[in-house]
């Protein structure tokens, strides 16, 4: 300790070989304050970053039999039953006379020929001519049912799925079970066109899949909660659930949008169930992840890589986000109020719903006079929305963002949970949101391989089925040979 | 110049009067360009700011011809001719039709009682209610049409506009005009209310209103442009146009909501012919307003006074707006596919322009089970939508904000220059954005007083038409006084 001098304390001229003063008491002791409050805002910051950013939380515990349906009803149904989609007189003849006073109606002509302003007038008339003139009701709906339909209650919902059993195979081909999820604002019916591509044998591979494709609970054929509540990783676990309930207690899952949000929150809350997980939207939600991103924009080559030029510069990147995320932004907080004018229009629901697969599948579509409407088959999207339509279910779809933003923390945290579960991520040419795959590797460090696709957008499984189920074929053969 | 030494210099022990070290020509040259650098950088910053955020830009040159009717219509067409509001038999018959196959269709319920996912249920059933069983379309046309409408063309478009004279006055009373502008998504509906108070002589002011109420283009009776770029700035000249058509070469301005955005921008761009400006939504939309508003965060009572706790905490008030903006953000990126479904369906319509009244008239109306609506009178609410309604006009009225964010650095501009016009501001108990009086001042040098009411909400205009009225008499007494 220095000699203490109150008084007369003078000081001396420095000399070269450095400063020295005499110091008292008080300067000690404020240095010291100061110093330790330094060190206690660091050590604050540090937490903060540490439990919020970058620790690993434990895995939450999770009542897996919350129940969702009303409670008058709490009674455990054990039956799977056959369903039939049936796109009914009634509801035909209810469209075509809204359809009717549609065409009455003073139509709003879009400003110029583009996309810019929301979907564009001559695009929307197309889809409409197609829905009206061209639309076979009674074709669709034999196609529909192509598939064998179920619906069973899980947790008081009743929840629909298409199971597809394969051709029948030689001895030597094993028969593996693969969970299908969609997204939003998809349905089952992205799926048909992957299916049989799924379910035929195809040489090298001495495996085969049998499909299990439910629909999201709120979706089309399956029920709404009547609670909230009901976010991505409650979903999760109702599938999960379903899957038990049909006795399949070991899966391989591919998922697309919000259904790899929740194929991926299976693989991470039950991880001994999932033999693999494949997704065509690799993405790591978690805010490390995006602060990465954020601050990678510093080097953006050496943060992304070939990846570069899609995810930065980080400025055109917001602005595109800010430009195509207003319908997220209001699903997210007004759910119910959108969707009762999207319940009551079904040409108000199509352009809603076939917007964005217009836009997500290829961004150039915006400024397309066409609006990419070319390069797809327009019954298939009108297929699309008659499933939202004929249940009313957009709203309980819409409520989905609003559950999402309640419970971001959780959400969050499992984003940041890694599952050990193999698994294969497929990127397409135009996905809206693109990571690395060293923060893909953070979520999934199991990632045993990662397709780079020079065609497709958004809604692959939908728009790109060869390419899609060749992907998930190769993904699988890997899983195989990793885990033998 | 200090001497050459570039060979044997050696750093001398510093003296305790300062240092004394021999510096090499590279030094110098090294430390100066830093200098340099940083000099221009700082430069570079300071111009940004100036140019960018504080500087007063000159006023822009505006044609005031633009034409925005279709081009094959290219003739002036002079006359002024009278209008009648009519709730058509056939447009009923459509309601009526609508509406029955809404009863039939299944209709979701809210998931609590509160408005929390949008406009509640309950809230949303007594709107429909009351619509299909009490509002009287021949009573309520009857009203509507109680004032003088009027069409006329300006710049292209076919401008609806009420006039209303007030009640033969003695000699030394003064007959004022006074412009009414409504906002979003209102209509002249707001102000039915309140011209009766504005055209009746009161006790103590010797001068009385005739009031002007224009339909903003593209909504409700005023039609709408055929080509992009008809925002704030170009409605303000529009509406200008329409005040020299009618014969009125100098007035007062009331505004609301975009209205008052709109009367700003005529007090900006045509001060000489505004003889004073009243609103009821005071703010300063400048960069420099908001960046203002954002670091006084820091000291929340200095920068606010008393408004602190309506503006600070800023994450309190952020994600306020996060969560009531989103009809803002889809509107302002894509209008006409939102416009689709709400032009297709008169209850999601209701619900879409409703809710924004009942929750920017007191946000605790989001968690009142009745939502606000005992507040209103069901009528008129129902009137505003369906003067949207039966003119097709919804997604007209929505572009505006596409317009504005299209068009934002001249929308900026014209917030940072000054006008001279005589302003008074009117502050609201629940307004969604309120700013201190100095910030206002940057905008309205001229600012002659501030009513601060302990009442009402965003829409005061329609909701509390006595407070406004009292407002607007105190404020043009003032403004009289001040310019005689």
């Amino acid at each position: 300790m220095p000699p203490k001098k109150n008084e007369g304390s003078k000081k001396k001229p420095a000399v070269s070989e450095g400063d020295h003063e005499e110091i008292t008491v008080a300067e000690i002791l404020s240095k010291t304050i100061v110093g330790v409050i330094l060190l206690a805002l660091l050590y604050q910051f540090y937490v903060y970053i540490q439990v919020s950013i970058v620790a690993v939380p434990a895995l939450p515990k999770f009542d897996l039999n919350v129940w969702w349906g009303p409670n008058n009803t709490k009674v455990q149904d054990s039956s799977i039953r056959p369903y039939r989609i049936v796109l009914s007189d009634s509801m035909q003849e209810n469209l075509r006379r809204k359809f009717e006073a549609y065409r009455r109606a003073t139509r709003i002509k879009s400003l110029n020929e583009t996309s810019e302003y929301g979907i564009n007038s001559e695009v929307l008339g197309q889809i409409f001519a197609h829905w009206q003139f061209k639309y076979n009701y009674r074709e669709q709906s034999k196609y529909l049912n192509k598939y064998s339909h179920f619906k069973t209650n899980v947790q008081g919902l009743d929840i629909h799925f298409m199971r597809v059993t394969p051709q029948p195979t030689t001895e030597n081909v094993k028969v593996l079970p693969l969970l299908l999820l969609h997204g939003w604002p998809s349905s089952v019916r992205d799926f048909y066109d992957i299916i049989p591509l799924l379910t035929t044998p195809r040489s090298g591979h001495d495996f085969v899949f049998e499909v299990i494709a439910p629909s999201l609970p709120g979706f089309t054929y399956s029920q709404g909660a009547v609670r909230p509540g009901l976010t991505t990783y409650q979903m999760a676990i109702i599938i999960r659930n379903l899957m038990e309930k049909i006795g399949v207690k070991q899966f391989f899952i591919h998922g697309e949008d919000i259904g790899s949000t929740i194929g991926s929150h299976i693989a991470t809350i039950f991880p001994k169930q999932v033999l693999g997980f494949h997704t065509n939207t690799p993405v790591n939600l978690s805010k490390l992840a995006q602060l990465t991103l954020f601050f990678g924009a510093i080097f953006p080559t050496y943060t992304a890589g070939d990846l570069a030029d899609k995810i930065y510069p980080l400025n055109d990147k917001f602005n595109y986000f800010l430009e195509e995320f207003g319908y997220l932004h209001l699903q997210s907080t007004k759910p119910d109020t959108l969707g009762i004018a999207l319940q009551d229009s079904p040409l108000g629901l199509g352009a809603y719903i076939i917007e964005k697969y217009l836009l997500f599948t290829n961004p150039n579509n915006k400024i397309n006079q066409d609006g990419g409407l070319s390069t797809f088959d327009k019954s298939a999207l009108i297929d699309n929305v008659l499933m939202y339509w004929s249940t009313a279910s957009i709203t309980t779809s819409l409520r989905l963002y609003k559950e999402s933003i309640n419970n971001y923390d959780t959400e969050e945290s499992l984003a940041r949970i890694p599952t050990i579960v193999p698994t294969w991520g497929l990127r397409t040419k135009y996905d809206v949101i693109q990571q690395p795959d060293f923060i893909l590797r953070w979520k999934y460090p199991n990632l045993i391989g990662i397709t780079n696709l020079d065609v497709g957008g958004h809604y692959a499984t939908f728009e790109k089925p060869n390419e899609v189920a060749d992907d998930i074929f190769k993904a699988v053969k890997h899983f195989l040979t990793k885990t033998k």
